[in-house]
């Protein structure tokens, strides 16, 4: 970004420059975080502030004292990557400072400091990097001037991992809160000033839970906290693209700093440590169902050594139990071979059952077990968890079952 | 079905006995249509009237002249079955007195025909059945006297289905609807009556597409007519599951009749012949990626010799493109073989898009080809439509991204 000076019929302004939809607007970002758009026709005199000054400018930053300490980790994506207007690439979030030249007013919000464990777009993340974070989380967690976490990150995989970190971090005892941005910190139009501000709210808030916050509707009015094992992205583009299934979001945050709480069934922050689970076995599939689908694909996983295989079978858990293609025979040899098969449901909303249609009663005989309301990520995810710890067939069928980090509503109705 | 008569200290009634919700209440139908729930304790006598009058009475069913006629299609699920209060079994439907049985308005707004071409869990179907019931569909439209078509059809596969129907019935000159219901049409909350009663207005109306009909929320107030490739059941139980993605719906449907139009991008009624297109390769497959996902199920499909994949990626079409599970040279191993590679987003809502982040980039550099805003259940049945064609690759790739049935919206900004 550049720092201008610029000269207009009516004022003086000075901030760094950033990217206009209009072509006849200049729009710079002050240093209070507030965006100006200013008309090419009234401006007099655009003055580049040399980079010298800049950086002499942003060493200077000191953190407000009085306030209390987060920390800020950074692992990749938009909302951790700032524009580099010279050269047109991307650049990744650092330091501080580098947060601060795109939304001045976390300083006023909170002291920080900034980790980065590693720089990697969401869609190439693996279990490799969720441990890695699980561990830097808990190990932040648990000092006791750190009030909670934020982690900024891709949305692609983001609620992949924050269903990996539902289940490594057990007995959270602070807030940790993932978030995002669709537009990059330094755009007029970027959503990451709204996301960075609520995430604070709620990392500073009571709700000791692992947490997406990001916009609730189009506009910037507010942002919404999902419980980590229950948040999928439902678009692919847009601000609002993540949403609670079936689930209540835990609570909506206000630019202003107001948190209300939508969902009661929440933990509360405490004095413990949290302790740090970082079991994944990478030998688990997650696949999905459609008519015709040949039951070779499980012949195939059986064969690569899967130990845990998730379907993600037609509305309340069925795929094909009869003819050429029926998939029972073999999902009756992998459950004799050992592999957990779960069910969940292509439909995302709702609920498995096996008790309702006679295909999904033959695949629950056969040894499938069906997954309730579990999101196929989040079962996928846990089963992975659960087989890397390394536990007995029967302790894990009883566990995938076992609400464990809200992943699982038990039927009331 | 029972036929009953019964005497309350108030008054008498006569229909047929239905499941009540509430064990201190018989549920009856009667000849209406209507429901009425008489308690227990009013009751003075309930009088069984014979089978014998029961199928004399069936048989006398006539239809009245002067309405346009229809044709019912059963091919099974809730909707196309009752249950036997005898046996406790389920029944299917198979004449036209089975649905005048539970729904006997059904007879003032159409005359109809009722044909079986097959009774299955929709969970169960497979390309068999689409090409017979295409034909079916087919052979019906060409009919001067038939005006549109109603198929009764299991919620499970029905988007698959509808899709299926959408490709295979070419230049389609009626309207064709699909149409399904979550608790069957003899219990007393079946949404059946409302589903029916909105798709024969459909069946009647001037949209030459293929449709699916069902209800817009939970109340009984209002249907919505959801085009055949644009649908998608999002919920495992819900009446209101299905919901237009990336598209809006065709039409509101009012049980008086009204119909709103929503989306004005339909064809219209018209008084050629529809051609059908009964192609379908089998060898594709519908694959869901997700993190750390190993790239030998691709290796495993080019051994079991599959024309084409459909791969459901992250976000805006990202895969894993790096490291030891990056998928780049399989996909490009594939694509040299001739392997028709798709890409669609899992997340469901938004559209793919190659050239934002860079690891789409390379994926499409490879030889996958991003497919816009389609769903993937209608990508994966277009594209067995297409193979069972045997075009060239260059052909399957240029209609793939051609919007054939309302599958591909152009991105406009």
């Amino acid at each position: 970004m550049e720092r201008v000076k610029i000269e207009t019929k009516e004022k003086n302004y000075e901030g760094m420059l950033v990217e206009s939809p209009d072509s006849k607007i200049i729009l710079i970002k002050l240093d209070s975080g507030y965006n100006v758009g200013l008309k090419k026709d009234q401006i007099i005199k655009i003055e580049k502030i040399s980079s010298k000054n800049k950086e002499k400018k942003e060493k200077k930053i000191e953190q407000e004292k009085g306030l209390k300490k987060i920390a800020i980790i950074a692992t990749g994506g938009t909302i951790a990557s700032k524009v580099d207007y010279e050269t047109g690439g991307v650049l990744a979030v650092e330091k501080p400072e580098d947060l601060i030249e795109g939304f001045p007013e976390l300083k006023k919000l909170v002291q920080f400091e900034v980790h980065v464990p590693f720089s990697i777009d969401s869609s190439q993340i693996s279990s490799k990097e969720w441990k890695k974070l699980a561990k830097l989380c808990a190990e932040l967690l648990n000092r006791n001037d750190i009030h909670g976490i934020i982690i900024l990150h891709g949305t692609d995989a983001l609620h992949y991992t924050s269903a990996a970190l539902s289940f490594m971090l057990h007995e959270l005892n602070k807030p940790v809160v993932l978030t995002f941005s669709q537009r990059s910190i330094d755009r007029g139009s970027s959503d990451a000033h709204l996301n960075l501000r609520c995430s604070c709210y709620m990392a500073l808030s009571n709700i000791a839970e692992v947490m997406i916050v990001g916009h609730e509707n189009e506009n910037d009015l507010s942002c919404l906290a999902i419980r980590g094992t229950k948040a999928r992205k439902m678009h692919s583009s847009k601000r609002n693209a993540f949403k609670a299934i079936n689930d209540l979001p835990l609570t909506r945050i206000f630019p202003d700093g107001r948190v209300e709480i939508l969902n009661n069934k929440h933990k509360q922050r405490h004095e413990g440590k949290v302790k740090v689970m970082p079991f994944f076995e990478d030998k688990v599939a997650l696949i999905k169902f459609y008519p015709g689908a040949e039951p070779s694909i499980i012949k195939h996983l059986i064969k690569e050594k899967y130990k845990g295989i998730i379907i993600e079978a037609l509305g309340m858990g069925q795929i094909s139990v009869e003819g050429e293609n029926s998939w029972l025979s073999i999902i009756k040899e992998a459950v004799d071979a050992g592999i957990f098969i779960g069910i969940t449901s292509q439909t995302i909303y709702g609920r498995v059952d096996p008790f309702i249609y006679s295909p999904a009663r033959k695949l629950e005989k056969a040894g499938a077990v069906f997954l309730e309301d579990m999101l196929s990520e989040a079962a996928f995810i846990k089963l992975s968890w659960l087989l890397g710890q390394e536990l007995g067939f029967e302790v894990i069928k009883r566990k995938m079952l076992e609400n464990i980090s809200g992943e699982v509503n038990e039927r009331l109705i």
